[in-house]
């Protein structure tokens, strides 16, 4: 094992799955689906060493290593590489852009091969299964039967709750963190109030903009400026900014005079380069709807074949406070399905998750440790 | 005295003053200040029994009883009237719109005499020593010198505060509730992605939407809306809505499904209806650069003229949570000024300033039977 260390250069690659058509939840098929991903590290002879990653609202398949001529790495790249948490001297990671995302897998914005025009609004409403129905095609396209874990943040560990519910025959272990299993009316409030600000952007034109030759920039941007007040606590934003002007002195006016001012602009532009304004509202809309325990029989199939869970809140965490993790963890107990839950002490907010914090970085190692002596 | 009940139908009157021209700290002068107000209750011989009402963010100078025709009564009818906790047949209460209001105060979308055009963004900024000048002057124009209270809950406290400091002899008793001495960076953010929203909408026309016959509506209400998600705790918003469908069952799509997201669209249309953008953007600003002590001789006037304060926070409010008022208490105390403080257990929020409950409003009702034994 080497020191920790980089997974190097990576690239994106495609697979076209679901060559017959894919059927999603809400009973809408598409006529295949391409999923962009990353894989990270060897497939062991047995298979038997695989790990899925999967992404938070706003991520994508690019986790880990850099980009050829990219200066950042991926958005996990502190948790995964030769001897990190998620060790790539051990482990085959593989990560996805998820169904409905804007990163090379297939979209609203994608063209609608019927049409030849992007899908725009005529893209079906999804479900978290239908999320995990996609990874588990691209799985099957890579020779993978089972992964030793799935690991996942946010609305990504709001699907390794799902596919643990709906084929734990797939996972030994799921590592869900600072996620929840239904969304209280406070989260789902500032969503609400994000779809609202792209919805009545003038340039969305009923979601056809695209073929306007335009994007609802300004409601885009101001959804993400909303939306990160909630990823950080309100002493994360104190310690960054407090009330310091953003150069030298205050100057009363009405642009950006406040550091904070000046953060939240510059994360609500940077992510107008990035990302498309109705993936924005499709997958919080499923965010919205997700309630995985909502069908009393939601979790008999992980009864017969239990996976082994672990799950992580962080203490400053008020976009998915413990409590949520509490009643996922209450869920699965009264299931008697193991299951091991940390909440550990950070005062970031709900972007702890992506942080490097020493407690939670030892927790998701040791958890994958076990995992790996079962196979050894 | 009666029972509880009502100050009857009243109505708003409006009073000139500064005809000779206001200042404001930031140095422009205004030809002249029309300040809208109502009074309930009756000055006595000695003028000594009048206390004055500070409004917050979205109020006006309708603080009791009915308008002819109205169901529905002033913001703090519970609280003001006959046998309340501001007891009418006791006192006599004057309220006002704040200067750079909307609801009949001279403010941005004011004729400007020079101009014959809406004053716009030419308004000058505001501070708020310039909302406590603007009370005393309609103070003067009533003929009242002395206070026996003076009262504001959230930026209502913070012209209570600021006249405090300002004018110590204007005032025996100050009532703050919760308030804040400054915003933290979060309030800030909150503030600047409201002002976004609405400078961003293209019918903002760089402030002159007026000259436009338009107005940034759609942003307006998404600041709304989103302002409201933090005016209650995540408990009320669970309590109230929950995941609730708007209308029997839930119906996936990207419109109003949730009852949260019914509610928080009807307060946004419902503001546009009462609310200018302009006013908006004016006087959020004035709370995002107040910071009452940061002058190290800020407290001396008070030291000098001792006022009596009341300070009051509640538990579930986290728009400015008990942190915020004790930071007051302790400049207060560090001056060695009588201060009272009470954190009034309540599951509403910052809302809760609002609202009748029993604590809060016998905590006021004590403070001010204190007041009374003063000039009796």
């Amino acid at each position: 094992m080497t020191s920790p260390g980089s997974v190097g250069v990576v690239e994106t690659s495609t697979a076209r799955i679901f060559d017959d058509g894919f059927t999603t939840r809400s009973g809408t098929t598409l006529p295949f689906v391409d999923v962009a991903y990353e894989t990270y590290g060897t497939l062991n002879h047995g298979r038997s060493n695989a790990v899925y990653i999967c992404h938070a609202l706003t991520g994508d398949a690019h986790a880990a290593g850099f980009h050829e001529g990219d200066t950042r790495p991926g958005w996990w790249d502190n948790l995964i590489g030769p001897g990190k948490a998620i060790d790539t001297d051990q482990w085959f990671v593989v990560c996805s852009n998820v169904l409905g995302g804007c990163q090379g897998t297939t979209g609203p914005a994608s063209v609608n091969p019927a049409t030849g025009e992007p899908y725009g609004l005529d893209f079906p409403l999804l479900d978290m299964s239908d999320f995990v129905a996609v990874h588990r095609g691209l799985a099957r396209h890579l020779g993978i039967e089972r992964f030793a874990a799935v690991v996942g943040g946010s609305l990504g560990g709001m699907q390794v709750l799902q596919w643990s519910l709906d084929h734990p025959e797939d996972l030994s272990r799921a590592m869900i963190f600072a996620a929840s299993s239904r969304l209280t009316a406070q989260n789902i409030a500032f969503s609400a109030v994000g779809r609202q600000a792209i919805m009545r952007d003038p340039d969305f034109h009923d979601g056809r903009f695209l073929s306007h030759g335009t994007v609802p920039g300004k409601g885009l941007s101001v959804a993400r400026m909303l939306a990160h007040i909630t990823y950080l606590s309100e002493e994360a934003f104190q310690e960054k900014f407090g009330r310091s002007a953003q150069g030298g002195e205050l100057s009363p006016n009405f642009g950006i005079d406040f550091a904070v001012e000046s953060y939240l602009e510059y994360q609500g532009e940077r992510f107008l380069s990035r990302f498309d304004a109705l993936s924005y509202l499709y997958l919080t809309r499923v965010m919205d709807y997700f309630d995985a325990f909502a069908d009393p029989g939601s979790l008999d199939s992980l009864k017969a074949d239990p996976v082994k869970f672990l799950l992580v809140s962080f203490t400053s965490d008020w976009r998915f406070s413990t409590e949520h993790t509490r009643r996922i963890v209450r869920h699965l107990e009264g299931a008697r399905i193991p299951t091991s839950f940390r909440e550990i002490e950070s005062a970031w907010g709900h972007d702890s998750f992506l942080l490097e914090l020493p407690d939670y970085h030892a927790t998701v190692k040791a958890f994958l440790d076990r995992a790996a002596e079962e196979i050894a």
